[in-house]
């Protein structure tokens, strides 16, 4: 299989483990589990679930990777309904459709989104049970990653700005902790779930380079792409005044660190996978490459 | 010990635990960590963790009921950031203090809140997983009860209300779900920890009977104390429209039915812990005789 149809199956098993584990919109209360359902088939390329069962995909084991999938995916998913709310962003959009709070209204975009982290533990310790060694790994590598001291760390940093006047370190802390913390947790559970364990540490590695390229390359975009390419608006960073590493660094500079860390996550890749980490490898590079 | 003591010695037991469990003031980012503390410490009277380890000891075993007494008390201090946030109650003060939002800003609320019901979660894999199977049960009994189908889903119909039409079947399902979840979720987590889980479905009726009652008599009490006895202004379930107990059955009908709650919860404690129940009895019938 070529690595687009790959790909699409990947994303395909995303979006339908997420169809089948998470509450329906027919749930009580209606208004809450809608909003639920609505952000997370809001669309989006899926590439956190896909990193997790493609990451499982290196070493296959028994079990089934794709609840961790959708618990990821709906982890995710809540980090942008609350995003998006009044207090932080404030945004109307998000992929061209109004926002949870927009859509629904800020109370119920709350909820939804306290919904989809509660869920995302829970479905953990549902579908894995029956391992629970297994379980509790992936509860706590989520925990850790998604927790104040990392992810929501990263966004209070983004938001608030207690570090101001040390760029450098400012800049690492917000994008280890804002992007590369759910990355990792991402190839980590793939590799907890898979037989990878015993190399969980090329995980940590994969998952910090990987991140760190996402967003520098993120940031490039914003800086250098129009908004029809985008699809969304384009020079939100300039206008918005935010600290990336095109304005740090340069553009140049940022392009030479988005390929190191590439390829450092690419030699990660095939550290845990060997021959199996030819799809992986070209998930790497095509999100070095990206143009939106 | 007499049972004033003993409450006293699980309450601050719990304060020890949540000083020791949850992230540092000092941690990273300050101003986030600031706020999860302040909340956390501003008192209230410990109810739900001492219901964990006053039914852990029902039956105590080998393990450290104290973290999972922690974790409680973390999800709830989630529960009353985001209650008060202004797209919710939009409330000043909680216990006679600044609300999180007020303290510090709604941005770091909401992702205090958020850093708080990660925490439970994470802190429950942590803390237990030399004991996996506990630690998933403990995990998913949290999950379930603090979820968009119970505790999320009860606050969203006490405040976007789209059962209205049905009274009785409203009041029920907010109670059920905003109140009696969690209380349910502490008592079963605490038998879980113990020895105790042969018998664990007299801890669901227990949580259930002191939910209902506990709730029921907070609606008596907005009803019928004052503003300084009560510590809390009086009469907002009247300012509000609130649906409530009183209203629907009147006052003494109400009582009734509190009564009725207690004396099944007290029946559940003694077959769960026998001779060893004396203090959970006695909390569950000072619980419906509070006068705030």
């Amino acid at each position: 299989m070529d690595f687009k149809n790959q790909l699409e199956n990947y994303r395909l098993r995303a979006e339908k483990a997420l169809n089948i584990w998470m509450p329906q919109a027919t749930e009580l209360p209606h208004r809450l589990h809608k909003a639920m359902r609505y952000s997370l088939e809001a669309g989006g390329k899926r590439l956190r679930p896909i990193l997790v069962l493609a990451t499982f995909d290196l070493n296959p084991s028994h079990l089934d990777p794709e609840p961790a999938a959708a618990a990821i995916e709906a982890l995710h998913t809540y980090t942008l309904i609350h995003d998006d709310l009044p207090c932080m962003d404030d945004s109307d959009l998000r992929r061209g459709k109004p926002t949870c709070h927009k859509q629904f209204d800020e109370a119920t975009a709350l909820l939804a989104g306290d919904g989809l982290l509660t869920e995302a533990f829970y479905l953990l310790a549902r579908a894995y049970k029956h391992s629970p060694s297994v379980a509790v790994a992936l509860i706590e590598t989520l925990g850790d990653n998604a927790g104040s001291r990392k992810l929501i760390g990263g966004q209070q940093e983004d938001t608030l700005g207690e570090m101001q006047g040390n760029d450098e370190h400012r800049l690492n802390f917000i994008h280890q902790n804002k992007t590369a913390a759910l990355l990792t947790a991402c190839v980590k559970m793939g590799a907890l779930l898979g037989d990878s364990s015993s190399h969980i540490e090329h995980a940590d590695v994969l998952g910090y380079n990987l991140g760190m390229a996402f967003q520098i390359i993120d940031d490039i975009l914003d800086a250098t792409a129009d908004t029809a390419t985008l699809g969304k608006t384009a020079g939100l960073d300039e206008k918005n005044n935010t600290l990336t590493f095109p304005k740090l660094y340069g553009i140049e500079e940022s392009r030479k660190r988005a390929s190191h860390h590439t390829k450092s996550a690419i030699d990660s890749a095939k550290a845990l996978g060997g021959e199996r980490s030819t799809f992986l490898v070209e998930l790497i590079l095509s999100m070095e490459h990206r143009i939106n």
